[in-house]
């Protein structure tokens, strides 16, 4: 129901409860691949020794990438816990820094851990119904903190771009552990400014 | 939970069965102040002798509108009929034409009727999950062809702006009319190339 060839409108199905799209492959993480963002790889090895559990998944969908385009998918993040930090995306800036991010959430219960450059941070919740933005400059993160999958739908500029670098060679400042069966914010004791690298 | 002042991410709470915000008022329009933009108000004026419904509601939130933000929020466009024309939202272009917005429904069954200025259309279905791209340059209009409210979560480009103007003066080319009990794409025999004033 279109005469469009270029440029036309287009939709895509995501199933409100999964999170996931029937017809396109997810991205997957799987433990043995984002084990060295723990604070505790080690408790992570040691799970692997048994199984391989899936952290997280999410879309990466072939957008136009032109200026006045968005990109847009949806993020799933599994329920568990590794030394008990819960499981979580990587994290990342955007490669243009100065674009925002607008995240949905749709189902689970979980956090958006937020840093800029300079170190200022913010972390907001996260459950169905709550739209969190994501301002220009700040690297973000979704933790599930619940015991379902964390599904969220997000939308940020196409241009954007992902910097996964900066935060795999110096994580975030502040992690979410489980204390006495509550999420809390804490200090990283092994944030390293510059990541290491003299910068 | 954060330590930002400016520039902190921050959230808000949506139904994501009714769309409503509670802690913010919408914007509504009901048929008294939108009865034009249907194909046949003289319809719409037996039925305001009687009662004044609302025909949708939506956030405009006060976002930050500098390049590299992103503006969003709910629709919410109720059931309803008038002269075999499904309730819908006046439509507009943005004002920076070149800008994309992404619609994801969350309940209802709709259509996102779309053209360019150059005639060019496209009408894409809407159901909860689906998620739709609104290119740039694509005037927009959702219309609930259900009975139930049409709820779509949206997100576009904070500089996008809004153009009403033109559709209000030419209209859509084409109309979606409930024949037979479905909903069907029809030219609109009232469209006006340049709004009729001579442009």
């Amino acid at each position: 129901m279109k005469e469009i060839l270029g440029g036309a409108g287009f939709g895509l199905d995501f199933d409100l409860v999964t999170g996931l799209c029937p017809r396109k492959a997810s991205t997957k993480r799987y433990l043995s691949g984002v084990k060295s963002i723990f604070l505790h790889p080690e408790q992570a090895e040691e799970r692997l020794k048994k199984e391989d559990p899936l952290v997280y998944e999410f879309y990466e969908l072939e957008m136009i990438q032109d200026p006045g385009d968005l990109a847009f998918g949806t993020s799933i993040v599994h329920p568990g816990r590794v030394g008990g930090e819960y499981f979580m995306t990587k994290g990342h800036f955007h490669s243009v820094l100065a674009t925002a991010e607008v995240y949905l959430c749709l189902r689970g219960k979980g956090m958006m851990m937020m840093e800029s450059p300079e170190g200022d941070w913010d972390c907001q919740e996260l459950y169905p119904g709550r739209a969190v933005y994501v301002p220009k400059r700040l690297a973000h993160r979704s933790i599930n903190v619940g015991e379902e999958p964390l599904v969220t739908f997000f939308t940020f500029r196409a241009e954007a771009g992902h910097d996964y670098g900066t935060i795999e060679r110096q994580g975030f400042r502040k992690l979410v552990m489980e204390r006495g069966g509550r999420p809390e914010v804490v200090d990283n004791p092994r944030w390293k400014d510059g990541g290491g690298d003299g910068l």
